[in-house]
């Protein structure tokens, strides 16, 4: 993962342009990856495709110095994302306004777009702005509006059934290592971690510019949008924060589930409520969609200080923490995928477990939290309603010992498919 | 409200008679008033309207002594509201189980009442009482039972939708200024509020003698009680204590999640759960009504010193307290005006707010708390069912910065009304 | 009580034979008892019923030395339940895995089972068996497993209505007082009690081997289970301990009601949630049945030192415990007669209880948590869905309270019965 978020880092994205094909072509080398598009002016629900961007160079020096106090080739988070060109001598006060600083973080460069507003700015340091004479500035940012295509990539793994996952990742940011490099990196393992096995599930990874991006999936794939029972939007998963995970506008859907027991398993992580602020979970927990979509992250947005500024380099990343999330998701997909309704086929009483082999044979003495325990709980839960996770929760038993019971239950023909 | 307060304070009130007219007159003064009547012995529900009852005057002294030990001319506390006549020489042991004290308030005169249950009786100090030498003394006691009415205060202020807002206080107490002139005076103020301005829902005001007032509208009103969709018992409303909100039957109905909102707003108040022992809201909330009515107070009945005793009196209510309440209960008619369901006309994804200038357009930078994010959850919540006290309730947001939102949204077309 | 725990300590009872046959007989003498029996190797539901089991002797002594080191002759409790029987010479080593002792509780013998597993084996203190030197040993068990009958007892006591409640308790434990000589005790004192009045409910008490006897009862009884409407399972009652219920799989059953409730006003107990081990409660909550049965002990099964061992012999358990607990039966069969859901037959506000000289007359003093409250409290809640028990609960008021206010209320044709 380190190898990939090292090769992206340097390219500077946006919500479209040469930055968002360059990212994909990368991801591409990896996984298979369908490369979508949509012509600048198409309407999508309430948005427009807009124009792509590209940012070929820019700097502030003083006025007849050639000396960059500023320089975009240092860092594209010097430049507005999405900034309109410019090429000018003017005041300091007259620039003030289309500089943007972190007067709380005052060696830290911002990270600021103005997308869908044309307006020009660059970022810098507190510590620039304040050391800037009052005097004449040239300030020249040199960027390409176009008409051309918004387009991100989309990973599909087929599943036995259509009933279907969805993993999103956004691509749009610059030179920022967590948010999203490491989700973007996370995402691409699990996606050979998914097709490494046969699966029951259908899964959609989409790696899409935040916000348009999911709204131009959500709008060109009606029938794959209505297959998806669960989902989460995954970012910031490099930091060395506990992870977060934020639940789905539903609160209680299956991948809040999920989440809760698995965190609660491993011992780690907090939950909190789903607030329609925030990444892609806004758009796909919207009221005309409504999915069973939450979101993962390791830090929470806006909470730590590195977030959205230059201190989320490469070095804010830790391979501990990446490996540990994937692990995590690994998981996630794992108990998505056993996680079923059953229906007890000996439901009167409790089967004989002891003639089927899979149970002691001595009376008066059993460990409470065994494996054992997990046959009786999915005995005795499974109505065709209830599903493991349920069960996990209620039990207290670990998910796994949950899964595992049923899988045995399965084999000795005592569970079956609800009608 | 002082004004009007002071002006009701002497009157001697009971559930009928001049004492009910002469309050009523005075109200009327104020507002436009309707005031039905129901004869003596009229069957309502399961009561029957009793006769009307005019005191007076009353005194005890030693019997061959004119000297006045209590004089009703002094505070018609002093008589037992609805006392029959009585001219009689006793002793005291005779006399002890008519004459009622408070052995723990042995300052305060209580008020006790008989409507149902013919019985003569006076009440005085403990201090009093226990000052009385053993012998005979004089009790006279001048009472008229007649036929007549039962007469209450009705204020009807017309919206543009049939759907009604309930508001009684009851008006049946003699000289107790808490319990319940505060009451009397903040709902007419309230009256005038509510009428200054055209209304989308229509306000009943009920100025009534207590159980029977209520029991007596109901049974006459079937089709303006079934219309009630909220309502308020309003009283004790002029102490210094915080404020009391005692839920409806229901429990979560309207009106309990608008004031649990609105004190959670101001910081102010505690929530109590309905109990069928109080004032009115044990009528309207009576499994052949079960309205969605609360209460309001400031303190407790039975749980200040002052309560039901000639400690309630014009010293013991504040204006400030008084006009706070009046304030609070404007809130309470301006949410309950603005509490509407809607349904997003945008609802898949987010609408473009940027585009309409609803937005802030330079991302990056969002204060969680401002009216933006009420946009974001309104969009989010609004789905036909969930009204906007529920979305500030889940928010967390002011009500007030949810009603705003929801207002731009509608001028811009996002939301509408549900089908 | 304590006659009956005395008189069946002796016995070596076991899931069948003789053992089950003495006790039930002992039963029979208090109170009438029909004896059903199935015979060995009769499928019911997913179990086969076993043969019978007798045990005629036991011992260990060092080969070629008649000195009985364990003998079954001083505690039935030295041979393995349903142990096979063995005659033979061997070593230490060979013999060690056949012995079983509690390295924890070193003087105790503990209680061991095998029943569905053909097996023998001893079981003595952890000190014997680490006084034993190495050498050849004698071990001896004369045990006799012989086609035959499972048999249990039933007591039904038929009320007038065919609304049942199911209590049952397990006879198969041979010599252990607590678990559970003190549940049989208490329940045929129950039997006596229920059987001492009219009822409105039919009782069905069962006496019988755990597991197998209630998978017994259930096969055989279909239209009995059908109609079982609350249930407890009874053991464990002679201890010192607290109460201890555990709840039905539904959680808010009936039974879990008043028994929370019941509990609540004696100020005793501890409520836990089910889990799908323990006693019988296994069977009758199984998704085929999930009936509202609950469990009644004192201490909980495995949580007590004293738990399937030697030390749970007469001396345990105390007769004013035995008492309680049969006090506390009876205050749930009281409770589960009374407990009904009413209809308000005065719905439309109050009806006036002080002209039906049920409430009193002098306004301006109640005691809130009087007998008075529960009038008002029934009368507001009686909508034909909720019954006493929640009434309790909600109000706060002690059952006994709710249901006197019921009766009283009934006797002034102020209640119903739901349509």
């Amino acid at each position: 993962m380190r190898q990939l978020i090292e090769a992206l880092y340097p390219i500077c994205r946006s919500i479209t342009g040469p930055g968002v094909r360059a990212t994909l072509d990368l991801i591409g080398q990896q996984i298979d990856l369908d490369r979508p598009k949509l012509p600048t002016g198409t309407r999508i629900h309430d948005w427009t495709v807009p124009q792509e961007w590209e940012l070929t160079g820019a700097y502030l020096s003083h006025a007849g110095d050639d000396t960059r106090i500023v320089d975009a080739a240092e860092s594209n988070l010097h430049v507005v994302n999405f900034s309109t060109s410019v090429d000018a001598v003017m005041s300091l006060e007259e620039l003030r306004p289309h500089l943007h600083t972190l007067p709380d973080r005052p060696d830290c460069v911002p990270y600021r777009t103005s997308y869908y507003h044309p307006a020009w700015g660059l970022c810098l340091t507190d510590n620039q702005l304040n050391g800037l004479a009052e005097g004449d500035y040239r300030v020249r940012i040199d960027t390409h509006h176009r008409d051309g295509f918004l387009e991100w990539g989309e990973c599909t793994i087929e599943g036995s059934t259509r009933e279907t996952v969805l993993l999103t990742t956004h691509i749009c940011h610059p030179s920022l290592a967590n948010d999203n490099l490491s989700g973007i990196a996370v995402l691409t393992a699990l996606a050979k971690f998914i097709a490494s096995a046969p699966r029951r599930l259908t899964y959609k990874l989409l790696f899409i510019p935040g916000t348009i991006g999911s709204i131009g999936w959500l709008a060109t794939n009606p029938e794959a949008a209505a297959a998806v029972t669960a989902g989460l939007v995954i970012t910031g998963l490099g930091d060395t924060s506990d992870f977060t995970y934020k639940r789905s506008q539903q609160g209680d859907a299956t991948i809040d589930r999920v989440l809760e027991v698995l965190l609660r398993d491993r011992g780690q992580g907090q939950l909190i409520d789903f607030t329609p602020y925030g990444y892609d979970e806004r758009q796909f927990c919207s009221p005309g969609y409504n999915m069973g979509v939450g979101r993962l992250t390791r830090g929470v947005h806006g909470e730590y200080p590195e977030y959205h500024t230059s201190a989320d380099n490469l070095g804010f990343i830790q391979d501990e923490a990446l490996a540990e999330s994937l692990e995590l998701l690994t998981e996630v997909v794992e108990s998505l995928e056993s996680n079923r309704r059953y229906v007890n086929l000996a439901p009167y009483g409790e089967p004989q477990l002891g003639k089927r082999g899979i149970y002691s044979s001595v009376g008066g003495a059993i460990d409470q939290k065994s494996v054992e325990m997990g046959y009786l709980w999915v005995l005795n839960q499974s109505d065709g309603l209830t599903d493991l996770c349920a069960i996990a929760s209620r039990s207290g038993l670990a998910y796994s010992a949950v899964a595992t019971a049923a899988d045995r239950l399965k084999d000795h023909d005592l569970l079956g498919d609800p009608k």
